[in-house]
């Protein structure tokens, strides 16, 4: 998905929102301001949000010399998470379906993203997307190829999302590979992430070589690729990765919530919307 | 008042907003948020929001040729708050304190701003405002200076809140000057929406000589600095006008709405509190 003209105020309050967590000193933050402004015109109108991120983020540590800004809230989440995750199980046990009901758990997990709401009640929104239908679903086709299939590449999106993405990975029943950013970026999952979420325990994990708030293709590793390439399920998690990989002719299903005005737009839903939407090049042949 | 660092992505969305009126051609729009975004590192930190609002106005007005994009805008607001001037008129008659009706119903039409808040309902938010307190009011000490009052400065704000204006000007009882922008920007009034609105029956209609979206003594004409300077009782109306007015030491009551996150924080109100503010500079001695 390129990013729409409304991305461009965003990332300007995300770079406030970001420095701020890092300084109080205003010149400082007007200085990376003016620099993040400077990086506008030279956008390429076809660059996706994440790849704008991207640079935005790498102003932003350039700027303050932190690597890593969302660390704290970062283990914060996994750790309110963790401790969610006896609950969660329980949920998943006692429901009907219970793949249905881990997908939308891991839909739910993706609500922890301070980079769009910093305002957000986690238990409250699970109990709602529990009950909620899924505004788009294509689940009778995910589950006819989740049965075929030998091995599923997982794209994490945050830190935190991971605990929830764990209790999805246990109902899958296949082997799983899953695939986080290279480097800190926002409060998106890395390695580190994803061990103290346990997924090492269900999953392999590996990193997309990318260190993009999204999973941007052309600048992921080539051991990524080859697997990437390979798979014929991909479960992709979360705004960041669907604005990377939306127009992939690849059997994607994005699983995520509809944050902002743009991706409602760009995926014909209302904000706050949850779906489990197939990648909209994929064609199915069964 | 000095822009906050979060004014910037605020002018950004305001951009998109405004140049979405006048056309929709995308590549136009893109080409003039990369024209805003490279003036963002020459503001002076010391600038004021009207100041900065009207170099982003200039641009959309250099690049797209149109001098009044909110010009039919603000023809339909006067037109529909003329419909409603009968029935305003009657809540005051009825009223136990006309003034303060008066005053009050002229903040509610101060929410007649499509720049800050583009999904207002009108009746709606006007009966919310006559049954809500002021949460800061100052109204004491403006009654004992307009008893005293040979002639009123009356700084407008947006057309077709010039309407309700009316209605305060007619409860004064002393002589107003109404001070307009002098030239189109955003939906602020000018002389012709004065007109249209009734302002030239009950009160001297001048103009400011200043262009900006607020008052910037810097910009204003010689002939109005005159009367500011000469002024005992200024009432100047919505964020605009405190924006560039708040640090002034003269007797200005503002009127306002705080529509936006910042003017709350400058003002210490929360967000939609409704105020008649004394200027914190000016010392009534009594």
């Amino acid at each position: 998905m390129r990013a729409y003209l409304d991305c461009f105020p965003c990332f300007l309050r995300q770079t406030i929102e970001t420095s701020r967590l890092i300084t109080s000193d205003e010149k400082k933050i007007r200085h990376i301001i003016n620099r993040v402004s400077l990086l506008f015109p030279d956008i390429s109108s076809e660059a996706t949000p994440p790849e704008i991120g991207r640079e935005v983020y790498r102003i932003i540590r350039d700027e303050t010399g932190v690597i890593d800004p969302y660390n704290d809230i970062k283990k914060k989440c996994i750790e309110q998470a963790l401790s969610l995750y006896p609950e969660m199980k329980k949920i998943i046990n006692s429901s009907e379906d219970r793949l249905l009901t881990a997908i939308k758990l891991s839909i739910a997990g993706n609500i922890i993203d301070f980079g769009a709401n910093p305002d957000f009640e986690l238990k409250k929104d699970i109990n709602e997307i529990l009950v909620q239908k899924l505004n788009i679903s294509h689940y009778q086709e995910f589950c006819k190829i989740l049965k075929k299939t030998k091995r599923i590449l997982y794209l994490a999106d945050n830190a935190g999302e991971t605990v929830f993405d764990r209790l999805l990975i246990e109902e899958l029943k296949k082997p799983v590979i899953y695939a986080v950013r290279e480097k800190p970026i926002i409060n998106d999952a890395t390695r580190e992430d994803a061990y103290l979420s346990g997924i090492h325990e269900v999953a392999e994990v590996i990193s997309t070589g990318c260190d993009a708030p999204g999973t941007i293709l052309k600048f992921c590793s080539n051991e990524f690729l080859e697997i990437y390439k390979n798979s014929d399920l991909i479960i992709s998690k979360g705004q960041g990765n669907y604005e990377g990989l939306s127009d992939e002719p690849r059997p994607i299903f994005f699983l995520l919530k509809a944050k902002c005005s743009i991706i409602a737009q760009d995926t014909g839903v209302e904000q706050g919307d949850v779906m489990l939407l197939k990648a909209k090049n994929y064609l199915i042949y069964q």
